[in-house]
């Protein structure tokens, strides 16, 4: 195991209604003049907003109010919030929504206090300083209410990176399941897989005897297998959108990837292809993984024969390992299939002809040398191969 | 799953000699003159003692010296620390040590800014307001140094309590495995039992629909019946060390058991043995658990036969349940034999002629009213036929 330090300062309130103390915690974490920021008309048209305002009021605590975020979160965005904060004398952000809204929100909180451009954080400077943000959780995907994380989306050139500190880290977390009951099948689906993403790209480690952390990330990919299938099923079902919402906090806080080299790739492989088309991320990544997995599996046959038998309930061939290794992929790519994610690039919306742009921006983006590193590092003809099984 | 909330801002710097940044983070968490809190001579003879003092001045931080912490820590010792506190004006109280240790400095850290007896917090009062703990730890088992609770036995009375509250969460804990390798093999399987229970008490629940939380402290099971026969044949073995020091934080961090009921009733009839004894608290659970689990078995057959199948490797019975769940309990009770804990009243130094004052201090001592209530309560009657399963 690595030496590491772990930080989750986050207070989290969970369960049904919890959204009604949302004044309450704004208050026990200091803010007096609050930014409600949110992405469409869902949040409004469901009663959400309104109950989160009377919350705020009963409280004493004002608000302005900026919407329109998108997924895969943008910089004009974050530039007008930024500005509005300073001329309504914000002190506290609360992000009502998904990742989208959150890392928004985490963009702006940091952008705030600090004097040069804000995409300066998300070209690699370290967030020291921010607003106190909050946040009520609308779908379980990107961790992003429980992480020290936020990625947006530069609009001139659509390059998608991401920013990081402990400042930026949620003070408090509302999580009511029953928030997440309206979400369509396909965005439910996007944020299981989402969820699983998180969870494979710790689990693949250079790092030795991790046994405690690899347990902990098959135990919460057992319940996406158990749990996903019944959401999309039944959108009610209460319990499994709990469970759900649970397993995606504790995927992305690191708790379970501490100590450990972690990987990463699928995200960066991927994250060229939202920003490019603007998919949503959860379904790029559902065509990625099963690609990037093949490609990568032979550096470490042992660790996919692992998660082949530990979670996908595959037979271990002792004398092919290789086989259980693969049978573990097809069972994810199948499962991902069963819930509604795409395959290959036709289903996602993208074209074979790209994949020079996309590999170019990959390895040679922002401030990249001709490769990405992980698991195993990929340079452009890598992830060409790769991009081409996508096909 | 029920509604909760969860809080865990401990700041955990995990690996080798990270006890040598003890000054930077007693520092960054606002301590100028600190309370040394440790227990027996084995913090000095290793050197240890030593590293932190030197750590503390090099940042210029002043401190005091308290030593004599016991297993199953006492009230005397606690009265004496807040006095040497006040008499030295202490903010911050380092606590360098195991459980014992920890809380200890965590009722000092309550008893100092309070102007009534301490004991009041040891029979319901909410501890509200403390000075800042941070831990050194070394032994892996009450998982204290990530919790907002703390036992302490009385003497004039031996009853052994415990009190709880956010504010004497450690700020920060110090984790780094190396510490632990000197333990002799005893203490080490009584950490590892501690652990366990710890995982017990949290799966034995009357909720429903709880899979996340299921699945992560089977995850921290499964670490710990790997990871501690490793331990226990060579003691230096690091990397099974590091495991079981995260998996004995996570059991009780309570990461996974929120959102459902827990039991605790072992903890409370095995807290009178060590009260009565001063039998070390691991030891008195391993005797504890397999005859509490035996008697409560029938209120829920299938938990018990879950844990047998996904953690104990039991085939399911499916024409005869219990007999799995039976078989779980045993392979439970022989795991904890072959890494040398006691299996009955002879072998821990108990006394059945005892049993009658046992039964009365746990169901009538410190306000209970005949019970104890967790997974299924229990009262006089159940607990004497209990206690009388471990002679």
């Amino acid at each position: 195991m690595e030496n590491f330090t772990f930080y989750s300062p986050t207070y989290f309130m969970f369960g049904k209604e919890a959204e009604n103390k949302t004044g309450s915690l704004v208050k026990r974490f200091g803010g007096s003049k609050v930014l409600i920021h949110y992405g469409g008309g869902s949040v409004v048209r469901s009663g959400l907003l309104d109950r989160v305002k009377d919350s705020l009021t009963k409280e004493g605590i004002g608000f302005a109010e900026l919407g329109g975020v998108r997924p895969n979160p943008r910089s004009g965005l974050v530039y007008e919030g930024i500005e509005l904060c300073k001329k309504e004398k914000v002190d506290f952000i609360l992000a009502v929504g998904g990742g989208s809204t959150i890392d928004s929100s985490k963009a702006i909180a940091a952008g705030v206090l600090y004097s040069g451009d804000f995409w300066d954080f998300y070209s690699g400077k370290l967030i020291e300083e921010a607003l106190p943000v909050g946040t009520i959780l609308t779908i379980a995907a990107a961790g992003s209410e429980g992480s020290p994380d936020s990625v947006i989306t530069r609009e001139e050139d659509m390059m998608k990176r991401g920013a990081t500190g402990d400042a930026i880290r949620p003070k408090f977390s509302i999580l009511n399941p029953a928030l997440t009951q309206t979400l369509p099948a396909f965005q439910s689906a996007c944020g299981i897989t989402d969820i699983m993403a998180h969870l494979y790209e710790r689990y693949l480690t250079n790092s030795k005897e991790v046994e405690v952390t690899d347990r902990l990330i098959e135990a919460l990919l057992l319940t996406m297998k158990h749990e996903g299938p019944r959401v999309i099923e039944d959108p009610d079902n209460y319990e499994a959108r709990a469970n759900i919402m649970w397993a995606g906090m504790m995927a992305h806080n690191n708790s379970c990837g501490v100590g450990r080299t972690q990987d990463w790739n699928s995200h960066n492989i991927e994250h060229e292809l939202s920003a490019l088309y603007d998919v949503a991320h959860g379904a790029g990544l559902a065509v990625t993984m099963p690609a990037v997995f093949k490609y990568v599996m032979k550096h470490n046959i042992m660790r996919f024969a692992q998660v082949a038998v530990r979670v996908w309930g595959c037979s271990m061939d002792f004398e092919n390992p290789e086989a259980t290794a693969l049978e573990g992929i097809n069972r994810l790519a199948d499962f991902l299939t069963s819930i509604g994610m795409p395959r290959n690039f036709a289903e996602l919306g993208a074209n074979e002809a790209d994949i020079p742009t996309l590999v170019e921006n990959l390895c040679c983006g922002n401030g990249r040398e001709g490769s990405i590193s992980g698991f195993v590092t990929l340079d452009k003809e890598d992830c060409t191969k790769i991009y081409r099984m996508m096909v």
